[in-house]
């Protein structure tokens, strides 16, 4: 999954930042990098930064355009520091690298960072279908470029490490918000039938499962599990009492 | 809870990287910086890279040995790129973070920085509870100390925003193995009863249950709850067929 996702710097100024970038992509398991009409480059400045992943260096693509340096990818995110006024829709770096382990494994993905000083123009993330946004200080929020790297690199080397444990789990769709609720009346109902909800603490106990249930993030078929126990214990109830 | 968190650099060389480091901090809402021994410093790189974040340079306390810069932490916890043979608990960066959007609302906690080259030593190590290692490429695992602190600094700032949404969730510990274990030696039982199993699939059944419930990474109150469901389930159960 990492080998098909690809970092884009886009008019880069200093070629110490192209460095230091190499160095970040490379601790974190990454190795596609491309230039896209970099300032100065080669440079001394930039070998020193990266500090013995000139092996990224030496096999960075240098293009003329953006547009040639995404060509061939199915997906392209844009990396901003601030929200922006253009609709594409905003990604944390988490929840984007927990999408990317299951969809780069199939699609060659880009993900590009702006200028330092003013990031990418507002037709360069016309591109991009998700934008992805840093988590920072309202009042400080542009990061280091090398920083911002190193950030999504790493959470994109997290979520490879996490999908390689759990492959065959995550791939069928995530429940939706409808298919949830549905559950959570379900659950309500076969709780009350079994007597466990005094409903004096029903709405404590029912958010404390709705919590658990959350942060599980069940998919399709492990919801279709849940429903299918909460159907066969009532099912005997209903027979007992008929 | 952040602002209850400092980062120590131990014997700094490059004074770009404190500099780095203090716009690192900056971007992810921390402030409290302590050099020890800095080789440099203050410096005109230092102010360079910082790129701003001048505040958190101004404010920087510099100490002449480590002992005096964590003497008021309640918590001390190492940076390290490799495992050590030192008998310290290893942690990543997100445990730590989360075990920290608890602890430091109320301790004061010390996060350590080595040297660019050598990191920090032995004697230093002895003075850390826990050490804190970056998941990295094996063969290239050594980070830029400023891109550590970012990541380090990154988790904890997104660890503090979630601790501020459902606080009152965590505070309980988590289930214990042994407790998991049981609880699912419960469950495979009420299962049995209630004629949801079908022996032939109970093993795959069992494992996907086991995920979802491992995925919520469940505290020892939600546990109860969801004990108190299975024995209130099959109480019933008996009480038909007795």
């Amino acid at each position: 999954m990492l080998s098909n996702i690809r970092i884009v710097l886009v008019e880069t100024s200093h070629p110490g930042n192209i460095g230091a970038v190499a160095r970040a992509m490379k601790n974190m398991c990454m190795s596609e990098l491309y230039l896209v009409a970099p300032k100065i480059f080669p440079s001394a400045d930039a070998t020193s930064r990266a500090s013995g992943a000139d092996d990224i260096l030496a096999s960075a693509v240098r293009c003329d355009s953006l547009q040639e340096a995404i060509a061939d990818c199915q997906l392209v995110i844009g990396a901003s520091a601030r929200s922006r006024t253009i609709a594409v829709p905003e990604e944390s770096p988490r929840a984007c690298a927990e999408r990317l382990a299951i969809e780069a494994q199939n699609k060659k993905v880009a993900i590009l960072f702006g200028r330092e000083n003013s990031g990418l123009k507002n037709h360069e993330l016309d591109l991009c279908q998700t934008l992805l946004t840093i988590p920072s200080n309202a009042d400080y929020s542009s990061l280091n470029i090398a920083a911002a790297v190193q950030v999504v690199c790493y959470e994109l080397l997290v979520a490879s490490s996490q999908a390689a444990v759990e492959p065959e789990l995550r791939d069928v769709s995530l429940a939706s918000s409808a298919q949830m609720e549905s559950f959570y009346e379900h659950l309500y109902q076969a709780l009350n039938e079994i007597g466990f909800i005094n409903p004096d603490k029903s709405t404590s106990i029912m958010r404390r499962l709705r919590r658990v249930y959350h942060r599980a993030a069940l998919d399709t078929k492990e919801l279709d599990i849940l429903r299918g126990i909460l159907k066969k214990s009532t099912a005997i109830l209903h027979k007992k009492y008929d």
